[in-house]
């Protein structure tokens, strides 16, 4: 019944062996603390409740929800980081609370409906690496009805950028290096800084316009069949003159509790590039990895064009990117963009590996 | 009779063929711009001469060399990068000069003499990628004798150093993070942080004293044999009281005229840890990876321990240290370690990958 386990998804386990991997994610303040505080602010809610903790990593989030209350965690994870994670529990007095189960969501039994499912799963450009399959799986498993998930939605959104100072770096540079001419490095250059996607942190001046929503995922109801493949259409209208280079990606996710959260109404409001990227801190918390917020360790991901494009203020892009599973390794993700500006047409086709 | 092409050595080439690998050494201002002044120093002997540049990457040697007035360039590089530099010889019109080899030097044919050997060879701490046999290899087949070698010396040294910083942020960070109590992950922390030479920048504030000779290496007298296995034996005074974290490895590399250089006498004075680190700048152009200098793309190569080492100000560290090529590939480093501090003994077994 459970999906096979695959050398791809062995060799993705062992990769959260090291410890570097926790160390980068545990060092992103804006990551943890939002989770903590998205913990503390549902603290009525998990307190005396069953959480699972899906990919627990060393255990951060199991601890913090033991913190606030819960009388039982399941903290699960497929990579040997889990027997870290086990010591940390000891350590931290908390082996009544925490249960650490070594193993996929696929395959470790929980003989008990859970009330709370806590998972940071999100990857570059959100669906790197496929995690959300799992928060789907320990849903459809363990989740009690009316339960919470947190975080409760995600949103990718994406947006056209110029990045003249990248692309000098990169490209430009080799049409005078210390008074030599290597233009003839131009072709090659493009290739090996834009064949593929690049994860790198820009800021909100290299953003366009208004970001285009690509996906809204509600953690409550989406399908592993919904993330196969995503297409969507863009319209998009410079607000200013400048040469457009490519293509940002980010996401946010919320923080919502059952009680405020509308299971099927809420999402289609959502959809719609003129949607508030934020929403007020004071209702929703809100972990955002847009250009414009302070840097995460996602930082964006940026799909950059072997020549840039002249675009006027008010010019439109129109075009439409599809996203979905490489079938080379299913936690990779085929990016096939299609875009066209000034009357001309262009394709881009990348694997962000 | 050429050595064979193994598959690790065709691995080695294809990394070349990546642009950005070029872009970092070229972009590497200290290293460009002294092997373009030491070039220009030497103009009088390249004028009218034959050179031969051993890896030539995207040609930039080489055609320094062609502007310097040489007669014939040869540019020789078995990555497939010698196609782009062919171009730019091109681009650069110096096809008349220059002459791109796309080969090993071991395999490709030059069929006259040369009188000038140029090469930027140096890998981390400066053995790395055993580029320097391939030096060696032009210098046997063609150079002629009174000839000149570019750099024409090389100087790997090592230095005990305290870094509370980096011990802290790696290892010490796992003491409270966010408040939890992590320090079962310190064994793992330390294995994942130390067990493997790191390259990064430290500080002449990091040295703890005056850095060990590890090797010095004439390049008109150097073997093959002498790089396989290279020993010897320290014995350093700590210059303050600190926590000793680890040894720190660096070179430089000279370029001394034939005129200037006896390739007898030099290298014994320029042995022992009282050495000068930096030859007079207006007689000697010196290439310096060191510390206190400005950092380069080679940055140091640190070998940290599992603990800090307290020491006292003048207290000794002796003990000895190998450098071996690994017999996995021979363009990794075995680094073997033994070591002497406040009458307590340790031995740590690195490998540079």
């Amino acid at each position: 019944q459970q999906p096979p386990c695959t050398d791809f998804d062995m060799a993705y386990f062992h990769s959260y062996a090291h410890l570097s991997i926790h160390e980068e994610m545990i060092k992103d303040r804006l990551r943890t603390e939002t989770y903590r505080s998205a913990i503390m602010q549902h603290q009525d809610y998990i307190k005396d409740k069953v959480v699972v903790d899906v990919g627990c990593g060393t255990g951060i989030l199991s601890i913090f929800c033991a913190q606030a209350g819960a009388k039982r965690v399941y903290a699960v994870d497929a990579s040997d980081i889990a027997a870290q994670a086990n010591e940390v529990v000891k350590a931290n007095n908390l082996s009544e609370t925490v249960i650490v189960l070594h193993g996929r969501v696929e395959d470790v039994e929980i003989n008990e409906e859970v009330d709370v499912i806590i998972s940071e799963w999100m990857g570059y450009m959100l669906l790197y690496e496929s995690m959300l399959g799992s928060v789907i799986t320990a849903r459809d498993r363990w989740l009690k009805p009316g339960g919470l998930i947190l975080p409760s939605t995600a949103t990718l959104y994406m947006a056209p950028v110029t990045h003249p100072d990248r692309y000098g770096e990169s490209i430009d540079f080799w049409r005078n290096v210390y008074g030599i001419d290597m233009s003839p490095l131009l072709p090659l250059a493009k290739q090996c800084a834009f064949e593929e996607p690049s994860v790198e942190t820009i800021s909100g001046e290299n953003v366009l316009t208004w970001p285009h929503v690509v996906k809204h995922v509600d953690c409550y109801t989406v399908t592993n069949q919904e993330l196969e493949s995503i297409t969507t259409k863009f319209d998009f209208q410079s607000m200013m003159r400048a040469p457009f280079h490519g293509f940002a990606f980010w996401f946010d996710v919320q923080f919502i509790g059952p009680g405020t959260f509308s299971a099927n109404g809420d999402s289609q409001s959502l959809e719609g590039s003129q949607r508030r990227k934020r929403a007020n801190p004071n209702e929703t918390l809100v972990l955002s990895t847009a250009p414009e917020e302070p840097p995460t360790h996602w930082e964006q991901t940026l799909i950059y064009f072997y020549e840039p494009i002249e675009v006027e203020q008010d010019q439109h892009i129109e075009g439409s990117v599809t996203l979905s599973q490489s079938r080379e390794n299913c936690r990779f993700i085929n990016i096939h963009l299609e875009y066209v500006s000034g009357g001309r047409s262009f394709v881009k086709e990348s694997v962000l590996r």
